[in-house]
C-alpha cells in the first residue's frame, strides 16, 4: 500500500521516488471505491480521472525538475460544499443532488490548492447544509467514526466524510468548513488534527454558505503542520517555517466559564493529563473566567446568528422542497424563520461587543485552551432513533467549538490521551488575527503532550 | 451686521481685520437669541460661553500669528445629534431631552472640527431622531423655510434647523446627518449647498445613530467649496485646493429610472435649464436608465433597512416611552419590529447586489445628475393636520436622495433655478469613494449652471 502520512511524510517519499502521485491517487481511489469499506458513505463522489491526469502530470514535472508548489501531487478530498470546476456542489443534500449543475470555476480556496500542486480526490459527505455537530447524513449514509466500530458511534461533523477520509487512509488531508465546529468537532473524535482560521482570513467566493457571519473554512489533517501548509495556501500566503517554542514562559488561560461544564470523564481525564505535561514542559497555566461570554447566553437567549442567516438561504428551497430535506437540518432551518430583525441585529450587537470585551480579558495570554468537545463521539443507533436524544447531543457537541466562532477567533484542535482511548480533542484558541501564532503554538504543545514531531 | 458669507469670505474678513471671531459669534447668537427671529425653533441649545471664549483665544492667536486651522474663529451650528462634550445630545426628542446627560467627549467628527478652529454656536433642531424628509418637530417647533414665508412650508429635515440656522445668517455653515436625504433635502429647500459622503467615510463614533447601514455626516452651507473644507476635516483628511473643470469633455448620465416620476413643474423646469446651461457649457449629456434600481423598489416592498436598524435602537425606549414621541415617528420606528431577521438579511443582500451592478452601469459617467427632491417645500400647516399627507409627502420628498443612501455613494446638491422661484436642487452622484470628485464636480457645475464662484 502506498505511503499516506502527513504532507511532510508524502512529500518526502514522492522526492525519494518511494511512490508517485499516480500510484498514491490510484490506491486512495480504490481504497474509496472498495465494496467492503466504508467509502460510499465518506465520498458522495469521486473526480476519479481528472486526479489521475493531473497526478501523471505531476509526476512527469517532477521527474523533469520543474518547480512545483508546497502539495504537488498530494491527494486531498474536499467537502461537498467547495465548488470543483465540473463538478456539482451538492452539500450533502439529496434535493441539491438532482438540481444542482456542474460548478464553472473553482472556489477561490480550491483555486489556490491547485495551483499548489493538490489533487482533488473527490467530495466528501457531510451532514446537510452543514448544520449539525454530530455527522448523521440520512441521504448518503453516515459513515462510522474509527473509533469503537463494534459499537458504532457518530463520526462528527459537519465535514463527517472530510474526517473519515484521512482517517480511514483515503486522503492526506481534508478540506472542510467551521461555522460551529464542523472541523473542529469531527477531527477531535476521530483523533485528527484540525484548524479554523479567524473569520474572514480566506476567500468564501464558491463556498456553500450556512451563515455569513461564522462560516470558516479549513483543514483537517494528520499533523498540526500539515494544516498550517493547507491553511496558508488557502489564504494565498507563503507558507511560513514552523516556529517551534519551549512551553517556558508560555502563558495559557484554561477557561472555566462554559467550557469546562459537564465534561465527560473520559474528556476531563485526557484534558488534564495534557495540561498536567504542559505544566510539566514549564508552561504557566492559569484559570480564566471571561466575563463577555454572558452575551454568549444571551444570543443563544434570543436564538442563533447562524437560524436567520440558514433561513435566508434556504426559505425558496424548504418551500419547494422542504419535504426531501432532513427534518432534523429542515427544523434548525426554520427555527430561524421566527426571529426579527431587530433581534437579529441585537444579537449582532452582542458579538461585537463580545468580541472587543473578550480581547481585553484574555489577551495577556498566549492561547486559551479548552477539550474541543466536551463528550466522546455517542453511539449513533439511538441518536438515528430519538430526535429528542439527537437535539440534546448536537447542542452539546458544538457548545465549545461554537463559541470559537462567535468570537470570530482562529482555533486548532490536536489529539490527546491514549491512542488506544477515546478521543479528545485540546482546543487551543488565539486572538483575531492570530492564525500563525495559533499553529505554531498548537505544533509545540503538539510536541509536549503527544511527543511527536510533524 | 457681522459677515456671515461663505467660509473662504469669512476667513477673508477675519484675516484683513473687519470682523473678528468674537463679533461673528456674538452677532450670530444675538440673531439666534433675538425673540422676533425663529431662533428658538433653530436652536434646541446654544453653547454661548464656551463658544465666546474660543472665538476670544483664537482672535488672540490671529493677532499673534499662532498657526490656525481651516476653520479657525469660523461659527458653525451642529445638529442635536452630535455628542459636544459638556452638552446632551437629544436628537430633537423630548424624551432625551428629559433623560440625556451632557456628553463626556466630542464625537470624533466633532473632534476634528474643533481641533480645525470652528467655534460651535449650538445644537440645532431637527425631526425626532431625524426619521423624517420633511423636518416638523412637534416638542420644539419647527422653522418655517425661507422661501414663501407668507404661505409658511416645511423647512425640510431631518437637518431643518441645520439649513435655516445657515439660510438665517446664523451661521456660517451647518453640520447634519444623512440616512436618507437629511442633509441634502433641506439643503435644496432653503437654495444651500449640501454634501452626504460615502457611507463609511466618516467616523460616526459619539452620533447618535437612526441606521447602521445607512447612516452618514455631512455639512449644509453656502457654497461647494464650503461643503469641500468641512468634508475633509471631518473625513481627517487634508483639504484639497478645488480643481475646477470646464465641462467640455465631461460625461453626465441624466438617471431617468424612479427619479424623473412626477416631478412638480417648478423643479422639471429649473432641472431642465440646469442641464441646457451644462449642455451649452460643452458636457455631454446622456439619458440613462439603471437596472439594478429595480432592487429598490424589491427592498422597500419587504420594508426599509433603517426600519428594523431603528427599532433595534429604539424599542426600550418606545416600550418606555413611547407616548412621549412624535407618533409620525414612532409608527415609522414601531413599522421595523414587524420585518423578520431573513427579510433583513435579504434586503442586505439585495442592497450589496444592486451596488455592484449599478457600478457596472455607471461607471463610465462622471457623475450622474437628478433633482435633488421631486417636489418643491410642500405648504406646512396641511401636513400638520393630516396623518395622510404627511405620510405621501415624506415618501415623495425622500425618494431620490434616499436611493443614493442605499447605493452608499457620495452626492452633492447646489441650488438651480432663479432666486426668487420656488428652490430647486441638482444632484451630483459619485461612484463610491468618489467624494474629491463629486465636489470638484458640483463646483465646476455650480460655475457652469449659476456663473458664481467661491
Amino acid at each position: 500500500m502506498a505511503v499516506i502520512g502527513t504532507i511532510a511524510a508524502t512529500r518526502n517519499a514522492l522526492m525519494s521516488g518511494k511512490t508517485s502521485s499516480v500510484e498514491l491517487v490510484s490506491e486512495a481511489l480504490a481504497e474509496i471505491e472498495n465494496d467492503a469499506g466504508e467509502g460510499h458513505a465518506i465520498f458522495v463522489r469521486t473526480f476519479k480521472n481528472t486526479a489521475i491526469t493531473q497526478a501523471a502530470a505531476c509526476d512527469a514535472m517532477r521527474k523533469m525538475g520543474v518547480p512545483q508548489g508546497p502539495l504537488a501531487g498530494i491527494p486531498i478530498s474536499v467537502k461537498d460544499l467547495f465548488d470543483v470546476e465540473g463538478a456539482p456542489t451538492t452539500a450533502g443534500s439529496a434535493v441539491l443532488a438532482e438540481m444542482a449543475e456542474p460548478a464553472r470555476r473553482d472556489a477561490i480556496v480550491i483555486e489556490r490548492l491547485r495551483a499548489a500542486g493538490a489533487i482533488f480526490l473527490g467530495h466528501t459527505n457531510m451532514t446537510e447544509f452543514a448544520y449539525s455537530g454530530l455527522g448523521l447524513n440520512p441521504h448518503f449514509g453516515t459513515p462510522l467514526n474509527v473509533w469503537d466500530k463494534e459499537v458504532g458511534r457518530v463520526p462528527g461533523g459537519s465535514s463527517s466524510g472530510a474526517a473519515l477520509s484521512v482517517a480511514n487512509n483515503m486522503a492526506v488531508a481534508a478540506i472542510g468548513s467551521d461555522t460551529g465546529g464542523s472541523v473542529r468537532i469531527p477531527s477531535a473524535f476521530n483523533r485528527l488534527y484540525g484548524f479554523k482560521p479567524t473569520t474572514g482570513r480566506q476567500p468564501m467566493t464558491g463556498v456553500f454558505p450556512l451563515s455569513s457571519s461564522l462560516d470558516t473554512v479549513g483543514p483537517l489533517a494528520r499533523s498540526m503542520n500539515c494544516c498550517r501548509i493547507i491553511d496558508h495556501v488557502m489564504a494565498g500566503a507563503p507558507v511560513p517555517e514552523p516556529n517551534l517554542r519551549s512551553m517556558v514562559g508560555l502563558r495559557f488561560g484554561i477557561l472555566e466559564t462554559i467550557a469546562l461544564d459537564g465534561l465527560d470523564m473520559e474528556v476531563a481525564g485526557a484534558f488534564v493529563r495534557a495540561l498536567e505535561a504542559l505544566s510539566k514542559g514549564g508552561a504557566r497555566l492559569e484559570r480564566i473566567k471571561i466575563d463577555a461570554l454572558e452575551n454568549f447566553h444571551e444570543i443563544a437567549r434570543l436564538g442563533s446568528l447562524a437560524g436567520p442567516e440558514a433561513y435566508h438561504l434556504h426559505r425558496d428551497l424548504i418551500a419547494a422542497k422542504g419535504d426531501q430535506m432532513d427534518p432534523r437540518v429542515r427544523i434548525r432551518i426554520e427555527n430561524g424563520a421566527n426571529i426579527s430583525a431587530s433581534d437579529y441585529i441585537e444579537m449582532l450587537t452582542l458579538q461585537k461587543e463580545m468580541i472587543e470585551k473578550a480581547h481585553l480579558e484574555t489577551r495577556n495570554y498566549d492561547v486559551i485552551l479548552m477539550p474541543t468537545v466536551a463528550m466522546v463521539p455517542p453511539e449513533l443507533a439511538p441518536l438515528e432513533e430519538s430526535d429528542a436524544l439527537y437535539a440534546e447531543a448536537n447542542v452539546k457537541v458544538l457548545r465549545n467549538t461554537a463559541l470559537v466562532n462567535v468570537l470570530g477567533r482562529p482555533a486548532a484542535t490536536i489529539p490527546v490521551g491514549d491512542a488506544d482511548a477515546a478521543p479528545v480533542g485540546l482546543m487551543i484558541v488565539g486572538e483575531k488575527g492570530a492564525d500563525a501564532m495559533v499553529l505554531d503554538i498548537a505544533e509545540s504543545i503538539d510536541l509536549c503532550v503527544n511527543s511527536v514531531s510533524s
